[in-house]
């Protein structure tokens, strides 16, 4: 233990017969008992890809002890192999292995894995026990939290899933520092999200520890993640299947997804198009007027000092954001629904944006 | 309205906000009071088979309306078609025709219809509603009540899938006039099972009445799926995603499915397997010293009388049914679990059966 290095601390996701811990500490990846309590039988399938597998794997099967049979499928990386064929390799893997309702699914690594072996664990002989273990700061702080996984079809992200929540999630911060600082950065959208949803205090704290999560350093890592996945708990806790409140946590995610899809899968990171998606929120709600110019600026002086984006991609115009955006999961029948932000700290779901108004927005940003 | 038809009748499955109803009819179909209430907007797509469709699917269009925005998916029929790769074409569809959250996938035909709908249904953007229409006996009285949906595997059956409760099912018993008698059969197997599994009252019902049910008389048709759904609604209601009670509808069904899975899915029908492997329930149970020899000779002339099939396929040895029955779902570890008789109408869940006994038994019945 080094003097930078924070204790682990727990936080309880309440979700009744499916609450489970998030556990958050340095070096907690190898330790007994963050993994073994939450087994539900002898059963384990570690699930990870070609970057994560040499860097953890060894530390993860340590922890986990050499009186279990586990089985390991490495899979390639990148966002572009988030595909119900990937998921198929992790049935036939299972099936291969005879494993039975009674396995377990770990899934080692950042968001694409986090995803897709929830979504393989989801429909196993119609749903068997996963943990996760995730590896990036974007997975950390928001898909390994709250049960949503999938896959991406051709025509959309995540168009095919299921909401099923995990046993435990092992959050090891000491794995950010082999994460790329372009993962960082995409991290940090994330992070600036809660802020920006309803917390204020959050956003300050942000803005004058921006450099040391930068730094990596693990007080300030471990602070920011607790306080990002605590947000989210309770957001999800008090809409487990997205009828309501749960949709603020999509704020910049429809303009995000849009930029993604257009670009194809994995050429901006998810994080990135998000932060330029929150950036679009912000000016569309001082279209709006809810927002001061002011705090508009302060949103963006935040998002740069992340290292992220404000910018839409140059090939990008009104109309491919539209047609991307009619397909989003969020819209009811055929009118697009908007995270915006009535005020910082205090996003709002909102489907009566004049669709004059979001294109000429959109034709001002895409030219900008 | 002919003399021989019942009013429609309505059950109750009761699984708190998943609850939902199943009607009960004949030529209910095409009834608007029947599908549009459960609804879940104005996207409707139907999903049906190449048998079904020119018998029913004029009738269910117009029973839904011509103010909604209804699209249609013609599938190949039969038993082989439950894959991956049929959902899959499900999904292509809702996402060519751009359809939301709020869209309601109606399943017209008999089970794999219903199982793939289903299951297309509860994956398509993280789940969306979906009606159960279904068109064969088996499906009525069992695939069509209970919310398990799914697929099958090269290495087993329905070994991919979820649960997912339908917002209505609508039987149509008028439909069973155009089912293969040997489709009829094999529903009945289903229908004896709630009879043998907890209800002593209607296995003698049924003796008196197999003939009436075979002759399609509609008043004895609707009692006995009515019957029928409700023990199984009554069992799926205490246990919902099977850990305890639920287990007991897989009567027959571990030495069934080896049956099946073992001769290629879709020779054997389902039920005809199931058939089989009660006659194989009942008789373990007598050396088990449960059952009276009168008992078993009464189970094996109602599933004769039914017209189901007693023996095993000639091609298949003790070794054959143990291996497919050591990746039955029901099984914990390394122990097979099965569903036998205590007695008549009384079914348990009984995995200590000594390998020894259950050997020198399926090697007796296999060359019986």
């Amino acid at each position: 233990m080094n003097a930078r290095q924070a204790p682990p601390r727990t936080l309880n996701v309440a979700l009744e017969e499916r609450s489970y811990p998030i556990h958050i500490g340095s070096q907690v990846l190898g330790d007994p008992a963050m993994l073994r309590p939450y087994l539900a039988g002898r059963q384990v399938l570690i699930v990870t890809n070609e970057t994560v597998a040499p860097l953890y794997l060894a530390s993860l099967k340590q922890g986990l002890g050499d009186d279990l049979e586990v089985r390991e499928l490495i899979l390639p990386d990148g966002e572009h192999t988030k595909t119900l064929a990937s998921v198929e390799r992790i049935w036939d893997a299972l099936l291969e292995a005879g494993f039975n309702r009674q396995c377990t699914l770990v899934a080692l690594g950042g968001g694409v894995i986090g995803d897709m072996t929830g979504y393989a664990a989801a429909c196993y002989q119609r749903g068997v026990a996963f943990i996760q273990v995730p590896t990036t700061l974007l997975s950390q702080v928001d898909s390994s939290v709250g049960g949503k996984t999938g896959v991406n079809h051709p025509r959309g992200k995540n168009m095919i899933g299921a909401f099923w929540q995990p046993r435990a999630v092992v959050i090891d911060t000491a794995t950010l520092a082999t994460l790329p600082g372009r993962e960082l950065t995409a991290g940090l959208a994330e992070v600036i999200k809660y802020a920006l949803i309803r917390d204020l205090d959050f956003l300050a704290w942000l803005e004058t520890h921006m450099a040391a999560l930068r730094g990596l350093d693990e007080t300030s890592l471990s602070e920011a993640i607790l306080r990002s996945c605590a947000t989210k708990a309770e957001i999800v806790a008090a809409d487990e299947t997205e009828q309501g409140v749960r949709a603020l946590l999509n704020l910049g995610h429809t303009f995000g997804h849009a930029i993604e899809a257009h670009q194809g899968y994995g050429y901006w990171l998810h994080g990135e198009a998000v932060g330029a998606g929150m950036h679009m929120a912000t000016l569309l709600s001082r279209q709006l007027g809810w927002l001061a110019e002011v705090e508009v600026e302060r949103v963006s002086a935040l998002l740069a000092s992340a290292g992220l984006p404000l910018a839409a991609p140059a090939n990008m115009d009104a109309k491919a954001f539209l047609e991307r955006m009619r397909l989003d999961k969020k819209n009811r029948d055929s009118r697009i629904r908007l995270v915006l932000l009535r005020a910082l700290g205090d996003a709002c779901l909102h489907d009566d944006t004049p669709p004059a108004l979001l294109e000429s927005f959109l034709e001002g940003y895409s030219r900008a």
